[in-house]
Order: structure tokens, then C-alpha cells, then sequence
């Protein structure tokens, strides 16, 4: 190529920001182009996310501006709404614009994925965003309020969590935290609020090591938490959820957090995809376009056995530096690199001062797993941010 | 009387607590069973509501435990509601007790006054209790977080205040102190959002001096309120308000301030009343019972030209005062005072550091007039709880 080739990175979540950070590192001046779209002008720390939305953190801390973390004379920051991707065009059609590109990073993150289950999508609250997350924090508190007005409205003070996965059992502790204060800070009973988990398959943090899964479910019934286990959801209405059981449960809130697809437009885009997801090679490309690489939640890697790794900050993270490894060894025609999962463990927090986690070969729970946590969080901030960021935001 | 007289005084709020905390202190042992009654546990300053309600300020320095500021060995509480007062037969019926006395203080307060305004009842909300108030700040909050989620809805981001009162006045300062904030905060334009005030009457603050009344809506329209003076409010709907012009204003928040009346209970147990206040005789009995004194809000009392006085917390103060002596008096055979009330001046809040007011001959605004109505505050807090009273609530 003769002119100065042209790198798009759709999304600036785990993948995309740490795509477009290692980019402009490594790439010298004028080898590339690189443009990174975003749908706000902040990134977002979703394994943070369940903290604000129970609202026992500030939502400010689970999100850094992009300005802070890009060097706007190595990449291009556009803020806007991806709506179409023209693979055989190498176009983007953007909400006000349209981009071409000769390489294409695709990291637009995941939709909430409902199972087909009746009225999820519409009754339902995710915790997927910053404005989902304000929203859940305003429209828990807010049932405390109505409460006040209405005592008789019992299911104003029932919360129902469908899924316990990841992010399910993490909510259920942070709400689990924050209930008791709401509860002084309205005047309300502590005994009339329900905190219900509602999960379809046989165990909680399903694939976990059952000892610490069994742990975690204490910590959590201690707090107050009511488990539902192997008991689907057959349908969410405006009233609350029915359970494949027959049985009724009236609640104002229901988060659901039961599952994650990829984002709708890769297969608008006509990539084969299974749940959303592309499953791509080793390289991280996909099968049919050699020049579009799909990382994160919209990925699918398959382990030794062949079935997907679930998708983590972790494992995108990792994507990232393969990814912005294997953009510049296309452009310089040197040697791409394979990817390979590696698991640096996995911790899951339970609210204030309790988690549970395998780091190693090690399981770790209670306290010290809380650290880990913390750790891992402050990590993260370090490798998008360096020590600034952790001081800023890690006091998590 | 040869047993201990009874003395039950209904409602804990300027009169009541105040009627309580002399009598503690002016009779002597066993001269009389004082019982005050109260639906909450804790008294509330109603001046105050304003804050909370658009969220300037947390609505436990608008509150007191009723425990703080009465001595239990000379003051008996309880804490109900009262359903029904029987004159005839000297009881009151609790929901869950009745009580008999000799001598009865009612000071329950006021009721919104709708004027008949169709849907105001239903669909506005009043600044008038703790959980009312938390009510409007969490609604407020909620429909910023409601807006990101629906950005066409530009009805959640506008906010009727009906009447141009002290109340109507008061509030808007705090709200629009408070709007820059929430707009920080979920990342949403300022200039989205509408604050509109509704006044019946040709003059916003009617009766209050027209200089002053300018400055006040100079700097209330500088924060961004749009001011209808001089506009009837036909109808409140679920979707905001008509005008009696016929214009429609979509709104999702509606706040009515702009009347109260006595509560309905006086005017049920036969007393004579105007818009369910009672006018009372110059030693602040009934006309009808010697025995039954009323301050407060759900009182009349008529100046020299005849005309009833705005119910407010001064004069609510001075009545307990009177009361008071007047009950000591009864029981004493002692001579009974006459109620006059003196005009100590009055102060009304425009937001932070803003106010204006008259105190005795001399007008005041801006800065000196929000230290003064600081001052007004500690005071009253002195009044009902000494220093410590003033140290914990005194910092608004």
C-alpha cells in the first residue's frame, strides 16, 4: 500500500481501549491511522459496574473519559453511534458519518441475551451501561419512596435478580450491602424487603468449583438473599416474574443479568455467528474477511475441549494485545501471533469484604479474596491508565 | 378537680412541640398528665422541607426525634394516628387506642388546598413531611435517569411548580441550585431542562413587598425559571398540567404548593370551620368548647382588619407560647392571655446564598438576607433543643 492504511476500532470497552492503547505504543509516526468509535466519550469498567448499580459506589468510579486514556495525535477518538458495518465495502455507517477502513477491529461488546423468555426485554433492567446502572440505583431507590406513599405495596420492596452467574452473584451481594441503608435512610422495615435470585441452571456461578459456590451462597444468604436454583423464569411482566413452577412473584424490580450475546449488527453484517458471537481463528480474524478482527463479548474462543471460554474482561483484555500485535504485523507483513487463552484465575466479590476466588491453584475466599479483588480492579486501571488512574479511581 | 388533669395535644409540629416543651418546663409535679401524640416519632421542620425535597440538602437535618426534645418523665408520647376527635365524650380515637383528657391541644396541621382543580390531588406531588419530600427528591432524580433511557421523553426533564407562595418561592431556588448538579451528573444538556412556576394570582409572593418580589423573581429567573404569573392551573393530568389559556405542558413532575387548609378531622368532630381551619377566640379555644385549644396551620386568627394571618411557623410558635400559659392558667385558675401576634419578619430562602425578607422595618436580600434566614433557623432549633439541637441540625 502505498498510502498511509487506515485502522478502525469499533467500541471502547476492554478490547477496543486496550486495542487502541497498545497501537499507539508500538506504532511509529505515520505508519497507520488508526480511528477508534465510541458511543460516549467515556470508557467504562463493567466488572465495576454492579457496585453502582446496587449504588454502593459512585458511578464516576466505574468510568474514565477517553481524552484521558488516548493521545489524540496517535488515534482519532469519534464519538458516535455505530449502525451499520459493510465488510465488502470496508465501510462504517456511522449515526452522522460514514468511515472507510483497510482493517477493522470489531469490539461493539454484547447484548442482554433473554432465552426467548416473554417480556424480559421490556420489563427488565440490565446492568450493561452507566446510564443502565443509574438508572437501576434511581429505580431501587425510588421503590423505597413509593413504599413510603403506598405501605400496602409489598412488592415495591421485592427484588428479583434473574441469572447467578458473574455478574448476578456480585449484584446480590452489593444489594445485599446497600439494602439495610436504605432501609434507615426511609424508615422501612428491614423485614419486609425480599431479595430473590432466580437461576435456571442446577447450581449458581455454574462451572465454578462447587465448595466456593456453596460459600458464596451463605455469605449471601446471610444477608439476606433467598436463592431459587434450577427454577427457570418462564415469563417477566410489568407486575413482577412468573416461575416455570407456575409460582408468582410480585416485584417492581427485576434485574436480569442472565446471560450475554454479541451485539446484533455482526450478524446484520452477515458474519456467521453463533448467540451474536464470531467464532474466529486463531489470529482473531474472522472466516471470511482476512482484515476484521472481532474481540471481546462479540468473540467466541474455543478451549482445547472446544467449547467457548465465557467472556471476561480477562480474556478480552488478552485479545487486545494479540489483536493491536497482529494489526501491525499485517501492515509491516511480519509475523502475526497466535491467541491462547490464558487463566489468570478468576475472583468474584460478594460485597463488602467478601468474595471467592481460584487465582493459580489456589481457592481463596472471605477477606483476602476482597483484596484480590481489589487488586485486580486496580490492575486494570493501571494498564489503561498507569498510576494516575489507580489514584484516582482505585479506591474502589 | 380532685385527679390529675389531662391535657392531650394533638400533632408534634411548631405548635404541638413547642406547646409540649413549655409545659414540661412551667408545670410543676403532678400538676397535670401532659400526652402528646404524633404519627411519626419525630418532628419535622417544615421551613425546612424545601431542601430535601429538591435534594440540596438530606432530609435528616429536616428531622428531630420527638425523644430528643421531651423529657419522658413529665411528657408522656405516643406515637399513632389519630382517626377521629369526639369533643362530647373528651376522646380521641387512635388506630390502635383512645385516649381521654380534660384539656386538648389540636395542632395537626394542614392539608393541601386544591381549590377543586381536577387530577391536583391525584397526580401532583406536596412538600409537606419527610416522606414526602423524599419522595420528590428520589422522583426528581429518577426521571434524569428515566431521560437517558428514553431521550425523546423531554417531558421528564420539565418540572411545574404550581403556586408562587413561600413554599413554591423557596423550593424553585433549591431546585434550580440543584439541576446544574443532577445534570453533571447523568450526563444530561442543561438546556433541556425546563423549570416552570404557575401562579393564580397577579403577583408571585402576593401581600409581600413588590420591590422585593422583583429581586426574587430576577433571581430565580437568572437560575432558569420560566415564571407564568397571573395563570390558572385547569387541570393536572398524568401528563403534566392545562392552563386556563389552554396551553399544555408535558411534565412528569408536578409540585403543587400553592395552598394549604386545615386538616378534615376538625371540621368531622363539628367544629366550625373555613377551608378546614378554625377560627379560634382570642385565648385560641373553639367557640364551641372552652375546653379545646387549636394552633397552628388548621387555626384562623384575624388581624385588626380582620383578615386571617398566613399560617406559618413564627406564628404557630407564638400561639404555643400563649397556649401553653393559657392551659397552665385553666388549671391554675389563673388569668389567661390574649394572642397577639407580633411580626417578627419574615425571610424567604432563593437558594444558595440568596434571599429576601423583611425584619421589623428594614428590607433585606442577597447574602444578609440567607444569613439571616440561617440565623431564623438556629434559632427556632435553640428554641426547641438548646445548643446541642443547634450544633447537630445547625448546619444547613
Amino acid at each position: 500500500m502505498s498510502r498511509i492504511p487506515r485502522i478502525v476500532i469499533l467500541g471502547a470497552g476492554y478490547g477496543g481501549i486496550v486495542t487502541a492503547i497498545r497501537l499507539q505504543k508500538q506504532l511509529n509516526y505515520n505508519e497507520a491511522d488508526v480511528t477508534l468509535v465510541n458511543k460516549h466519550d467515556y470508557h467504562y469498567i463493567t466488572t465495576h459496574l454492579h457496585m453502582p448499580a446496587a449504588g454502593t459506589d459512585n458511578p464516576e468510579n466505574a468510568r474514565v473519559e477517553i481524552s484521558k486514556l488516548i493521545d489524540e495525535f496517535k488515534v482519532d477518538f469519534v464519538k458516535s453511534t455505530v449502525l451499520q458495518i459493510k465488510p465488502q465495502e470496508k465501510k462504517i455507517i456511522l449515526e452522522d458519518s460514514t468511515l472507510s477502513y483497510d482493517y477493522l477491529v470489531i469490539g461493539l461488546g454484547g447484548e442482554p441475551e433473554t432465552f426467548g423468555i416473554p417480556g424480559l426485554l421490556e420489563y427488565s433492567l440490565n446492568i450493561r451501561s452507566i446510564n443502565s446502572v443509574r438508572f437501576i440505583r434511581e429505580h431501587i431507590e425510588y421503590q423505597f419512596a413509593r413504599f413510603k406513599k403506598e405501605p400496602t405495596r409489598k412488592d415495591y420492596l421485592t427484588f428479583v435478580v434473574g441469572g447467578a452467574g458473574f455478574t448476578g452473584i456480585e449484584f446480590l451481594g452489593e444489594l445485599a450491602d446497600r439494602i439495610p441503608r436504605l432501609c434507615r435512610e426511609f424508615d422501612v422495615n428491614p423485614e419486609l424487603v425480599q431479595i430473590i435470585n432466580v437461576e435456571a441452571a442446577p447450581t449458581a456461578l455454574p462451572g465454578f468449583d462447587p465448595e466456593l459456590v456453596e460459600y458464596a451462597m451463605g455469605v449471601l444468604k446471610d444477608k439476606g438473599v433467598t436463592f431459587k436454583i434450577a427454577t427457570a423464569i418462564k415469563e417477566c411482566t410489568p407486575d413482577g416474574v412468573i416461575l416455570a413452577t407456575g409460582e408468582v412473584i410480585k416485584a417492581a424490580t427485576v434485574i436480569w443479568t442472565g446471560g450475554i450475546r454479541g451485539n446484533r449488527m455482526l450478524e446484520e453484517a452477515g458474519l456467521e455467528t453463533s448467540r451474536g458471537r464470531v467464532v474466529v481463528d486463531s489470529f482473531l480474524r474472522t472466516k471470511e474477511y482476512e482484515n476484521i478482527y472481532v474481540i471481546g463479548d462479540c468473540s467466541i474462543v474455543l478451549n482445547d475441549q472446544g467449547r467457548p471460554y465465557p467472556p471476561t474482561a480477562q480474556i478480552a483484555m488478552q485479545q487486545a494485545d494479540v489483536c493491536a500485535h497482529n494489526l501491525i504485523a499485517a501492515i509491516r507483513n511480519s509475523s502475526p501471533r497466535e491467541f491462547k487463552f490464558s487463566n489468570k484465575g478468576t475472583v468474584a466479590s460478594l460485597g463488602r469484604g467478601e468474595a471467592i476466588g481460584i487465582v493459580g491453584k489456589y481457592k481463596i475466599k472471605g477477606y483476602s479474596a476482597a483484596m484480590m479483588k481489589k487488586l485486580i480492579d486496580m490492575r486494570y486501571l493501571y494498564i489503561i491508565g498507569g498510576i494516575p488512574l489507580v489514584l484516582k479511581k482505585g479506591r474502589f
